[in-house]
């Protein structure tokens, strides 16, 4: 048996990628809350908020009211989404720790998601990736669809490889691994990771999965075999899939703490206060957690 | 990295551990077509019912009604599931291909599950699995709370290994190792293996997971990284858990198989006519299924 990481990272990205895909609107202190609860629970890295324009994306339109009104934490990291130059600009002026630009390993989905060519996407961020370095914010990208795309079906490790390889040419510092529509098993996911490490280090790429076929959390300790070490998740499994209505989204982060606990690895984060995080945010939206750790603890706490 | 075994049974225990767990009475008929559903897409094991005394499991008292009634393929083996001589004498005559006995890798569940110790329990057993075995019928043990147990918390593995060698003692031909409540990781779950497999071989130690925290599929994977290959799983997920009421319970089929596709192992079964038996026996149960496949295969056909 390979031996595992002994800590892992991880990141919540629950107020943004998970609260995006929540129909209602979230209101500010609601999301506000949730970041509080979250850094509470011992979650040192968050995805706060997004700066893609509000007329794509509105419920991230009040993102710099979101990142003025946390209490913001000296040991926490607080990430938010950038897609272009005008989004780096707003960004910078609420002081992220680190941004977020995206793009993916599939033509095809990135022409339906960003409107241009994975080519155009990269040169895209070029400049907004410079001036963030040159402002002394950390860069990480996210690159979707790394194992399957809703419309060009499996995607080759291959894709990976060449796109992680232009991403770190311009200079990103971290790759997040997105199995964007949760469609992949844990040697599928092995072979992705395996590409982006030829051009990141072991610290600097990322797991990223979706549960949607409920593959996340084996992919997630396939990773750790190979020695990734950091993992987004959405607390409560916040999210939804855009691409099968009803069907469940991010992983949940307390199923990725609840693996990683049996298995000895240090995460940091506090299981319950985890659980009552996604209890606090699962009341806001009116529906229950979808995180199975989640449901099983309240049901238990409920008698 | 270990090579995977290249081909998987699985054993649908839907039919019985199941239907058993949920509250509402499940009509005969609805047992046979679920049956039926399951050997036409492919699964060539079943967990068809329980011999236990109808005072006990309700659910379960027209089992001899079930397995008069199922048309019986010569490829798949009808399994159903014995607790003591009384029982064996009525599942003898419904001419089942092996009976599962059960016991604990936990004193105090055994207590509570079954009112008797652990030894009390191998003792009972060993007449009935030599008159089953003199009938020329297969013996499977299922070890229940393998990993953890509701009443005593972790269960150490020189537990599984005590219980294994004595099941093995009185002749059992296969033992299931049972996370019966769902607390297992995956090295905790290769550890409970390991000691199984000092008594039985490879071929005869299957892997019975409970999802109830989302764990199942990971610990599928770890198993087959041991090259264990037998799994136990249910259609949609039937069956619930007694212990956290809301919460999942064994392992859905779905979601290991699509799993075992993804990393290439042979299952023989199809995943769209197991996604039709889950929908059908959820329609008539009047709830969803809860396997993430099942959810997001029925979201994708519904548009």
């Amino acid at each position: 048996m390979a031996s595992l990481p002994s800590k892992v990272t991880l990141c919540d990205v629950g107020p943004r990628d998970g609260l995006q895909n929540e129909k209602q609107t979230v209101a500010t202190e609601h999301k506000v809350a949730l970041i509080h609860r979250l850094q509470a629970a011992g979650l040192r890295r968050l995805e706060a908020t997004s700066f893609v324009s509000p007329k794509w994306v509105p419920q991230m339109a009040d993102n710099a009211a979101v990142m003025s009104t946390i209490e913001r934490r000296p040991d926490v990291a607080y990430a938010v989404l950038v897609p272009n130059a005008k989004g780096w600009e707003a960004a910078q002026a609420t002081r992220p720790d680190e941004i977020v630009v995206f793009t993916a390993a599939s033509e095809a989905f990135a022409q339906k998601n960003i409107n241009c060519s994975i080519a155009e996407s990269i040169e895209r961020f070029a400049p907004v990736v410079a001036a963030a370095k040159a402002a002394g914010v950390k860069v990480r990208a996210a690159l979707s669809c790394a194992v399957g795309c809703p419309y060009e079906g499996d995607i080759h490790p291959d894709q990976v490889d060449a796109v992680a390889a232009q991403l770190a040419a311009i200079g990103v510092d971290h790759l997040g691994v997105s199995d964007t529509i949760g469609v992949g098993t844990p040697r599928r996911i092995q072979a992705a990771l395996e590409r982006a490490l030829k051009h990141f280090p072991l610290a600097e790429v990322s797991g990223h999965y979706h549960d949607t076929y409920g593959q996340a959390l084996a992919n997630v300790y396939a990773s750790l075999e190979l020695g990734v070490a950091t993992f987004d998740a959405s607390v409560g499994g916040l999210g939804g899939c855009p691409y099968a209505k009803g069907a469940t989204g991010n992983v949940a982060t307390e199923d990725v703490v609840f693996m990683l606990n049996g298995l000895g690895i240090e995460t940091g984060v506090d299981l319950d206060g985890l659980v009552d995080a996604a209890a606090a945010i699962s009341e806001v939206l009116g529906h229950p957690p979808v995180s199975r750790v989640a449901r099983a603890l309240l049901a238990k706490r409920a008698g």
